[in-house]
């Protein structure tokens, strides 16, 4: 099914299966024991989150600094820097780092660059959700008002989430470009921000606006969905990423990896399904709404192998009544 | 100023001060003797293009093919890559190529790669202007409907943007991915898109949606947008990438040629600007419409430098009764 974790849940979508990415729950150690992703699950609400130690030589707001200071050698562009900063305030904001080094302490080389990817991935991550927002018609995103909803951003917030995606390909450069692995690692996030467009593109096609249409959700479907547009990035990336760092850079290597972690993915999106309609909500920290928002999730394209041609004509109706849809 | 020769002149922006990206008009032979640029000056009608040699190895369909062809090897993402394919079909369509190789006309590696860069750019150019004409709410562009504006595409055309700029970094690998300036061409295009990013910034701050206030059309801010969002990609990309290709990669050469190329594209913008309000139609093809658009274009900057305070306010009051906008 394609309604992430993080989907806006304040309003339904427009979208029948919209374009939420997919957050990820579980955490790893592999990059500077941190678990990268472990802070998507933190909702952001102003004044509401761990404060971050500012004057750490890692914390997010030195990334931000370091992507913005630019403005000192070209004052003719301080003002688009000055809104990048917005941008990234508001899209990558500041998280809980319990694990990053206290001021002070020495920072290896290779710590740098490890905390930067870490960055980067969250980055990559930003610029895809601003732009699905925007194409998803979303209200909210973490707990707070979409981007482009915000009073006089509107479709400028396409450009911004370029900045977003050009702000990955600066800091890797910044901290990575003279080590080994940079082209590795360049050509990592390009290949995967093709893989998750192809993912998007595939779900945009199979849920268009306003057209129910159930014979699109096949279990094919559903798989090759989930793998493009939510494992190679959310999975395979970062894992990718800490063994080029880490000089693990074999084909083998990388395909028996991606294997698995593109498994992992699908498993990972499958539990997200079923729980989005069976968890509970104390325990989730949310409150699903796929069927409401007529995604392709697991439910339903599990439902529909099942169905017995009358059942099929009860889901189909009633998803009919529930959307107001053409295409029955 | 920002409307750009390319501009949809079939109806009036609904942004002042719009976001669309300027073409250039003179073509250079550095890269396999071919007027890359001349190409954006012919209207594209549908049937009304010169023929292509479809069979020519370095044809703009066999471009499309090594973009497209992905599919016979992941058969799950078929349909998404014939999504792909339509895009580059309309956004960057085949064109007038008279001095391409004939068929079996044996072709060297090095023309193979240049030929591809030429490609990439134009791919690179289509990746903004598709983008562009959302955020500028623009109706046509190169004398057909606006890719957004087409039926069934509407903000999807946003991941269709970022599929073309993938394009670009595909093809990159696949032609030029062994030779000893793949990296300074990878990075070239990765900044130059950042610095375009930070021009349409620039633009869309310096006149947003109705907000008509004079004051922000400083020559200044005229330069840094200029700069920034044209003469970078339009002038120093193409001349940059040949020098990448002919081995020239010294920070001396590259500094110096983009001086004066940064000029050129100054110049060429101005000219163009001049030429909107005050060529003839008959020989720069087009009608002007800078003035009804609000355009933060060359002779509103100059006119802005030399009224006394009773001109600029009936500049003011005109300007007002043009866009009924809010700022007097």
């Amino acid at each position: 099914r394609t309604g992430p974790r993080e989907r806006s849940r304040d309003g339904p979508a427009r979208r029948a299966g919209g374009a939420g990415r997919r957050a990820v729950s579980w955490s790893f150690g592999g990059i500077a024991n941190r678990p990268m992703n472990a802070a998507y699950h933190e909702r952001r609400r102003p004044g509401a989150g761990h404060a971050e130690r500012e004057d750490s030589p890692l914390s997010s707001r030195r990334f931000v600094r370091d992507l913005t200071e630019d403005r000192l050698g070209h004052p003719e562009v301080g003002d688009a820097v000055a809104r990048l900063k917005e941008v990234l305030e508001y899209n990558a904001p500041a998280r809980k780092v319990n694990r990053w080094p206290a001021p002070g302490q020495r920072t290896s080389e290779s710590l740098r660059c490890a905390l930067a990817v870490g960055w980067c991935i969250e980055l990559f991550q930003a610029f895809f959700l601003v732009a699905d927002d925007i194409m998803d018609a979303s209200l909210t995103r973490r707990g707070q008002t979409c981007w482009y909803k915000k009073e006089g951003i509107g479709l400028d917030a396409i450009n911004d989430a370029f900045l977003l995606e050009s702000s990955v390909y600066r800091l890797l450069r910044h901290y990575c470009g003279k080590q080994p692995y940079y082209l590795n690692l360049l050509e990592l996030f390009l290949q995967t921000g093709y893989q998750t467009e192809l993912g998007q593109t595939l779900d945009l096609i199979t849920a268009p606006i306003s057209q129910v249409d159930l014979s699109r959700f096949s279990e094919q479907r559903y798989k090759a969905i989930v793998k493009y547009k939510t494992a190679f990035y959310s999975f395979y990336l970062p894992v990718a990423a800490a063994m080029y760092m880490a000089g693990i850079d074999g084909q083998e290597e990388h395909e028996n990896a991606k294997a698995i972690l593109l498994e992992m993915g699908e498993f990972f999106q499958i539990q997200d399904d079923f729980l989005d309609c069976y968890g509970d909500p104390a325990l989730t920290g949310k409150v699903g709404t796929d069927i409401q928002d007529n995604k392709c999730s697991w439910l339903v394209v599990e439902c529909l192998r099942r169905v017995t041609p009358e059942q099929r004509r009860i889901l189909e109706v009633k998803t009919w009544i529930l959307h107001g849809a053409e295409g029955l």
